[in-house]
């Protein structure tokens, strides 16, 4: 419970509270819950403050997040189907074998088909998650390329994909966006930036944000580029997935079986298989 | 109307409330009203709430909105002509075909030309309506071409359509757009999201969400995608319901006279006509 | 009164009301409204509420709308010209003979020349109006036949057209744009909705509504199919109606002298100068 | 005085006031104010209190406006050079002449170079200005050829154009735009409406009034039509005016005299110098 | 002291102000303010009024727009550096000459490179400034032409340009606007308006202000002509500043000295080096 | 503690404070602080009192800036990684060459990979930071040279490059963009301004700001004249760097010791790697 206080802690840092907010309380009232569900149990209550129109989070909104939460938990126990079960066991492994195959990537800590907060079916630890300042174009590319590998997961498996890859989908190319649009990561559109700035100061009511009013063929460039990068991840995804195909049905045959597989256990499996990591 | 009250107690989660909402009250108050009535009263309520610039849903505006879905489905039973009638029943079984003949889709467990609620002139059930998690590239293909089985039986019937497709078409629409747009299942625009980030989280007043500011030409390729995938399954709606023409005129007959027809009187009249399941 | 009384009833439904609204005391103050004159109160009043801000709708502005609507009919009757009044009679007569030409159109009851509310000239009425939930593609495109054919009068009568026409060149430019975007009823642009759902509930300050991106390619699609719907049913009103000119410009002569024509009347008129009915 | 409060009482119609404002009190402070000047007044003060926030009218804006519009018309006749008051007596002789010479035109009454509230330099008054319900096309090209007089004995005087034509302009263009967007009056563009309904009834915070989304190409149909609607017009001017061109500059001489001329005066110069009207 | 109270008084017209405002107070305040400083004064405490909410100007404002102007006179001739005073210097000569050089311009008073309120580094006075209500064509290419004369003056000295004419290049690009979009000045786009109305009155929240919905392709005629205007007043400009080089580089050599340069001592230094005012 | 007051003063000009906010205090509570972790503490406290809706910052909106300065400042130091810090360095060390290679630009006084405030992962100052009131073209032209400084470094040393080039990209292109639109400093596009009046004053809820409706076309040319200028700088710095490339290393490999390295020191070394300063 104090681990979790302590998780609570370090989410709320930066959001609005009432001052009569108790964590101790939370945290009592939120038995098994990990990290990631902290953290989401923080933003729901934020965006159910915002919802009330309320400048600050009250207990009652930590209340109604925790019972979200729960309940969003339990639905996703009670109906995933074995197929989606299965198709989820395959996209994880995916997303796993490619964070041990793309060099520089940190290792893989744990991989679990047992529903996460609401958002997520199943996922993939990587450890150390140390907080980046800087990352280089090769990290960038590396980083899609792991968020490609459940999609591409399912596409070798099934020959077709379903609607689970979409938050990776949109990660993947916001990062490429930001690429192209941000870090000056595009031969083709040389070292500008394409954004706004991001902090409308005292923005007045009815005041437009400052646009830099981007002419159609440079939007289109853009296109071109963020599309590019995602499709030569893709392509490089589905080369070393491929590879690795044998690897991928035994890693979620025996993830469908203990619903959690550790680090040490996928590479245990690949290096049965024949993998070592690369 | 114990039943009632579990079935509100399903669709008020998440909504806000005023404490004083008693549902033992609301669920007296709705004799006959089956779930998706009730659904629909939900809805209203909390639409004539917002209309009024309520913070949470009142009494008051449950009352409002039993009388408006009452009203709705007297002033429906009273005023739907006799070609009207016809041509839902058509319909309707047109729908009812696709889902029988669709791989992959749940079972048809009842049909019905009594409007239900505001919306509907008539509807199909198909069971069990689980939650899904994932759906895979031909499912939400198989469930556009269900969709437009009701248009398609129109157009094969009456050699003309009506308006009554409008809902099956925005709703066929948009799942084809999703495809293309967030889950990418376009061939030709890749494994990208074009989508925004749905959670404006702490919004300040005059502040556009952030666009992707998508060139005009990628627009048009979302759009020719679209069309291409719902074109397609327009097409094959049509190639299956042509191949069951009688069955289609017979099965809407029966409906016409009984009203509803369960999904094993539909699969009667199916066996009956030589058009087995599929 | 009491008639007046309960068609007040009937279009304050759904408007939010002040609780000391009076309905006898404002059917007393308007002796000589039809119908359309207390719909027409009905939504000025809430047009003045909301000017005014106000949630709910108070007698006042029920007060200020009756002295609005009879300074509209006043100012009406006195200052139409006799080259307008003679304009509208043919214009009247241009819909009434279109409504009577086109199959399954319902059968004109009425037609006048004196000001009805605030809006309109004259008026065409066709009984019975029940309320359709269903409309086919012809039916559709009759009604923009209809809308048109007093601007088609116009054009046979005068060689020029007037600012008469604007509003059923509105409305029958709107049924074509829906019969494109929303009832899938344009071969070019197929089985697709291309509206945005209307329903934005709790929306919050300064987010924008949903858009659906549409290309510049298909809203120029659009707009060809719409103007191709309006320009092949304004052939169609003007071949009608020119074989019918000399039956128009006679009841338009008849009309200017009574100022008001009955269904038999006109059809009378119509089987005297050999158009029997179509 | 009784006079400028019954003008009063008009142009009050339908604007919120304070119960308390005094019309006698506001008449008694305006001698010399003619209607027009009456009629800014009352303008003037709506923006006032529109620009404070305040929701009606108050006394305070009144004698605001009051002031800005004497101190508008002391500024005009003090700063007005000769050079400015010459081209302005040419200006308002152009109008007049285009507005005897137009068919169907309503006869010239005055025409005038002194100011007349804040806006207008000079002025050409016709009567009977009684409302008109219709205007034909012709009529209405008749207006535009009225309005663009003044630009045109510009043009035809010193050879060059200034900025007083700007208001000329605004209107030509905008009875020009409706005519082809709301009117039908353009044969390239077809009997539809490119107009948004002007009654956004309740709109809430935040929604953006439904668009048509008309597409580019038809956007430039309209610009092309408004501009040959325009310079059509403004050839007919050009021609009218320059086969009055001595009749022109023998009325402005006689104009910048007397500083206002009665139509019969104007009509015995035109007849004078052998230009009966047309 | 009463000299500005007198150009206070003239400023605050029509501005909103708190009524404990006391003019004689702001007055003795500002000693060394001229006319210019006391628009800026008024100005400032205008925007400093908006930026805190407030619906007046209150005294503080007042006392903090002093502090403002004063601190950015102090600051502006603390840090101009050699460098940059002597580009001021032929900058403001630049203008001057050309103000001279232009026909139908009026006379120059003064020019100086003391800084001038918040805004200007140096500055040039025409005299009479007279409120005009009509310009030619003619009269605002003159206008644009002595706008552009610093940047010129900048391009002919030093062969390149500075941040200096930021001000300059909005004011001429703007009157070049303004004579395409609203006085109907390119024979290109003929005699229309392409502006909106000016008066948004009563505009609701949420509504947009009505736009003329312009097309690209008439967008684009506006930018080729606008921009061919300021194009052709910078090449005149050009030459004729070109033509008297040796009388910039004197006259600015002279203005370094002094500071500031009187109308006849600017027109002495003409004459002297044989360039008699054109 | 007395600097840092006097440095708060400054920064807080301008900014709106309740009455309440004790200086002195905060001085005290920011020991260690630099000039630019002020600057930092107040931008910050006037964003946090936004975010909660304040009209002015409160002693609780500095409080909480504080904690969060401090935080990321100990979150920098803890996790910048070795291979991040090494980057750092040759990106600071790139800056600084620029800085002392480009022509009119002032002196480097210092650079450090200390982490500075929260946006800067390392920092280089440039001596004296006059304000300037006037730049030149070349001037500009030099500063963009200086700010892509650190990324061709990183390409020099690396071969790729990372996202810490993001706010120098941002401040390049800006300038890039105000040479073209506010400037008038590309000949392509001439004296001419793009841009909107920054001074929407007193604009009312729901009006949009003016824009100049700029055309696609010139939209195009603008982008295209911002990326010849920010590539010729790139081009220019590569150059200049390529040629120092020894040096850039050795000196990375100096500040990486000595975490600052101030502008004797740079100097220093780049006399005995016999590169004299420019």
């Amino acid at each position: 419970m104090r681990g979790r206080e302590a998780i609570l802690k370090v989410h709320i840092k930066g959001k609005p509270l009432e001052p009569n907010i108790n964590l101790e309380t939370i945290a009592k009232g939120t038995p098994g819950f990990v990290g990631a569900d902290i953290e989401n149990l923080v933003n729901e209550a934020a965006i159910l403050a915002a919802r009330h129109d309320k400048k600050a989070i009250e207990m009652s909104d930590f209340q109604e997040a925790v019972e979200r939460i729960i309940a969003g938990l339990e639905k996703r126990n009670r109906v995933l189907n074995r197929m989606e079960k299965e198709r989820v066991a395959h996209h994880e492994v995916g997303h796993a074998l490619m964070a041990m195959a793309m060099p520089g990537q940190d290792q893989v800590q744990k991989i679990s088909i047992i529903p996460r907060g609401i958002a997520a079916l199943g996922y993939t630890l990587q450890l150390p998650t140390e907080d980046r300042f800087l990352m280089t174009e090769s990290e960038l590319e590396a980083k899609i390329a792991v968020l490609l590998g459940g999609r591409v997961a399912e596409e070798i498996v099934y020959g077709d994909v379903s609607t689970g890859a979409q938050d990776d989908l949109l990660k993947a190319t916001d990062i490429a966006r930001s690429m192209v649009r941000s870090y000056g990561m595009s031969r083709r559109l040389g070292p500008l930036s394409f954004e706004r700035d991001g902090r409308p100061l005292f923005l007045r009511t009815g005041e437009l944000p400052q646009r830099p009013d981007t002419s159609e063929e440079v939007l289109r460039q853009i296109d071109d580029e963020v599309r590019r990068i995602v499709e030569t991840q893709h392509a490089r995804a589905r080369e070393l997935l491929e590879a690795r195909a044998p690897l991928l049905r035994e890693a979620a045959r025996e993830l469908l079986v203990k619903e959690t597989l550790s680090g040490e256990e996928l590479r245990a499996v690949a290096a049965r298989m024949g993998f070592p990591a690369a």
